[in-house]
């Protein structure tokens, strides 16, 4: 179910039988000379919609713009401060709880969410229980990387080995363009694979990473890839979320 | 162009020619017996990128949790603090203001984003002027309901009287059926049409209007009036991005 | 009433009839070459005695600095951000709420106040929700401005024409001098009147706009005239505030 | 001078011999059972007044509400949060800065505010040098508490001895009847002098003072003791200010 | 008792004897050429610890940065603003309020924390009322700076005379010096004792005071006065905060 | 060189030859029935001066209290909310940049804080970078984990197999034991360990765990694994120090 196509007795209706709601969480920012600025949030969408599809779950609305401040000297990205996405993720999760809502399950699909996600949940926490709500101290958040699942980095090593690199990767550029073919794009790209991985600000970040990949060949995705991620991705997120629902 | 299937070197060259960009925005909340809760979102981005098209407008990520604070009574409802919405348009604007945009046309679908995002303006050009940007004093912000249009409110008028009302009205339901056909929902409503239309906190809403409607009758919407509203309000604020882009 | 030449027993008693309190807000900006930085609060303040005066209503104190970020570029003028707007008001709400009062009258002065008002009422109704008052959800807030009563505005149409304008216009520069004859001043004003009224950075505002006036002539203004706005705006108001607290 | 009386071009003849402001501050807030709830904010004011006319200086905007949150449990008190009330200080001083005033001299009717202020100034130091405004090092505040004043202290002990207390003290109260004889209230008062003067919650407050008196007789005060502390506070903190501005 | 040598079964033993808790918090800043940068916090903490020692109170962890803003031009000094500063005592007493502390005794090394200090007790008296703790309104703040006792002034006064000064005072070094003799420093030092005791930002400070010192000569201090320094401030404040344990 | 033990001309000294900058981070918190609340931070700031003296790097003041707001349902537990401790570190950081600093490696005792510090360090490369310092894009952070280290996991997982567990671990109580032998506590500890790890707010975290360890028999700890634990961490920490100064 998609909280977005649903109407407020249907979610009343839905509450009777789950507690559950899955969040996706992506970024607006570059991803190389060929990634789409959208990528993280196109597969944490897809593949929440997905996981949301097999599990019947409540699928929420997609957070688009995540922490991506590092990335923000490439023209087109976009980065809420870490303080701001934890005060999304606190007004979103206690308008939810108010209303029912207990377990959340965030389906991310970027690394530079990870850190702040969890600040917020710990904020989250302290939020409801001070805000003395009946439900406060049953509430749960999970994170759920898709990028990853075991299945997920078995995929990327076998099809990109040391090619996979850590950002604009094949996997993520694959999905989107299962998702968007018509959005694929082309240019040469050097082929030196960066060792490097350290991220500090802005500036930094693009001195020392002046494409905006991060050790990634992503000239070798393909859609046929992108579908075989998204299903690998969708499987194991769905075993996770069933998981978490039935932790007592 | 949508910002989200960009890369970031055609990010840079859009900027060549354009400084401008199209940022939707709309909420996440009840709409009655048979209104979509993404109703705001999915008009404000359809209708975003209908302008987006005709302009050759950069689009960028949809806003899909606006204030609604009024309506989280009703489950499924997700609201941000008024505080918390501004500082993520101020965090958005500052990172797209860094990069070269200066002209930010928000096509907004719900009354109540109004005012905040009004507050998020000043509080915006307060804040980029503080950061010495050079180009801080040329940032401008502009915002296009695109239900306050003379077309679109001619055309609701014409089409269901005094029976459009202020919240889950057929115009915008209308929207949602022709975009989405699949989702169109069925309910018996009331008849009656409250004349009221005050708004404060989220218990008094509910109390005041028990099904989510404000004064509408939604059950006069059709797939055919939702393309109708789409093709006027792409068509007004197509010309009003374009003078608000022409503007000295 | 007046609250600050009241004692705590008299407001005590004063509660038990009403719980309605009036709050006049102004601003502390430029206006123009002849007009009062004052102006807007002075305005705001002496209309809302005088509606206190006729329907026995508590009179709170002045906020004599309001949202007037785009006229800081005029020496003398101040503002507050609205994010700190925002906090001043709901910490003064908040106050009056938890001793008892729970509908609250703002009489504005000044136009850049209206958007960061409205986020701050809604802020406000969650912010007593959150702390579980038992009068928390009884709270109401209503936005009276007086220069957008229709008598107010046809007596301006009436006087002045299109030579009313947007900003330091002769109304309220009229109201100042009807309240302080002592202080009005006189300087040569260019006859031009800008079509323009849009807003945007302080720098820009200056830019646009050099003397301060938005397509005014107050040199239209007189004392006589004051007393005339004054008389209608007290009248219209004390009927909005009677209404309001009428109201179920 | 008095700011909100006058205009923007005044203001910036003025800045060219002077880069001095007074900035009244009081409080909303219970003074007793005869004292009014505007008592800081009045003296504060008059006093401003009072030390403008005689210094030539210019003389800004008064903050009503203070930090009086322990008088919160007396209906009709009003207090903004410490970190609210740095907000106010550090918004207004940083547009005043940009426009060219570098030195800012609070007259204060409220022990309260004290600790408050102080730490604004700091906070307020620190904001306008991250700005990097040119003129950023030169701002300088200084607190003058006109209740504090050597004259004004000595008058208080030879009128009341040790019957001027703390809180709702004879000596502000006769202030506020000299400047509004027609405000002045009579109630039988308790004739025990409370040896106590803790501060802490509010709730606490209003236990331990039961009719918000702290240690003091307010029946003592008369007008004419009211015009002698207001004459000798006026003379000091004259000289106070101009001290404050002459200094290198 | 310290609670950082403690179990927490230990602490709740506790907490049914005594509801206090002994906070020292000192400062990072620099203190002349020769005083450390850690004297204010190497002075409250071991002073603290004597406190605790004859008092059979918990002492909690130190807090060694405090609001030092105006030192921070000198190399190695460290300031949380003011409003930082009021979050973490804010935090730090809400925690401890939730499991049965009631009473915080804050002994002080540094002047500039006095009114953030005070205006955090405001802030978390309101803060813990708001939680709607059920001992909420029983909580207490106190502060007491060791180095205004009155033993402990006029033992400086005796030893320094007119050479104690403001800042990296004798006194306080000769604390630190009896604390750590082998971190004794030693520089020749300007013999002339400044009178100004003015402070306003960062960059002012360093010029008025170029080597760090207020009219201080810390070349007086000896390990021995520390040790008098130290007992006469442990005797004097173990005095106050049994009192304030008594308090009713 | 540690900061608290220097003057600052030492500092000035210091930063002539390296702009690097220890920061130990612990917590205030429960550890389970026989480990100090103080653990965390004892274990940070012990091994942070141990690398510090190694590496001839200054070592600056431990922060005491971190994120642990899910121990806060145990007497004596404290935490800083994530937005707090991320401003602390914010304002931290911003001042050692502004005299100097641009390298800072922080030792964590606490895998609580790990999330809170890497937004941290994402929110203050983006302060630095708007305050316009110059230095400010060579700012870098790094976090050590003192238990993260490959040699001391080895150990760990030589000394206690599976009952190492994840808090109150027998490692880092055998490295306070090491340090404070006099503190050692003494209980009889279920033998059953829990094999669940996970963490939500703090009162299911106290039903989860009810005596406070996850996992561990902390029983297994002696003085002598602990100077084991800290010199293996002292080394790897080191090494890691030295390689983030020597980044290019
Ligand atoms: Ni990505
Ligand atoms: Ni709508
Ligand atoms: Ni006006
Ligand atoms: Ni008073
Ligand atoms: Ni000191
Ligand atoms: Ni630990």
């Amino acid at each position: 179910m998609l909280l977005h196509l649903s109407t407020w007795p249907e979610v009343e209706t839905y509450l009777q039988r789950s507690q559950g709601m899955i969040i996706p969480i992506g970024s607006t920012e570059q991803h190389g000379p060929t990634g789409l600025i959208g990528t993280d949030a196109i597969c944490a969408e897809a593949i929440a919609q997905g996981v949301g599809a097999s599990t019947q779950a409540m699928v929420g609305p997609t957070i688009p713009v995540g922490m991506a401040l590092h990335h923000t000297a490439f023209p087109g990205s976009i980065s809420l401060r870490p303080s701001t996405l934890m005060l999304v993720v606190r007004d979103t999760l206690t308008c939810l709880v108010r209303t029912g809502f207990t377990r959340f399950f965030f389906i991310n699909g970027h690394g530079g969410n990870i850190a702040t996600l969890r600040a917020a949940f710990s904020e989250t926490y302290a939020h409801v229980s001070d805000l003395n709500l009946p439900q406060g101290e049953l509430v749960r958040c999970q994170l759920g990387n898709w990028f990853t699942g075991s299945a997920v980095m078995k995929l990327a090593r076998d099809l990109y080995g040391d090619q996979e690199g850590s950002h604009a990767t094949p996997s993520e550029v694959a999905v989107t363009q299962y998702l968007y073919p018509e959005a694929r794009k082309q240019a040469a790209l050097s082929p030196d694979v960066s060792p490097d991985h350290s991220i500090y600000g802005a500036m930094d970040f693009r001195r020392r990473y002046p494409d905006g990949r991060m050790g990634s060949n992503p000239n070798l995705a393909t859609p046929e890839h992108g579908q075989q991620f998204y299903e690998a991705s969708v499987k194991e997120l769905s075993q996770s979320y069933l998981k978490f629902m039935n932790e007592l």
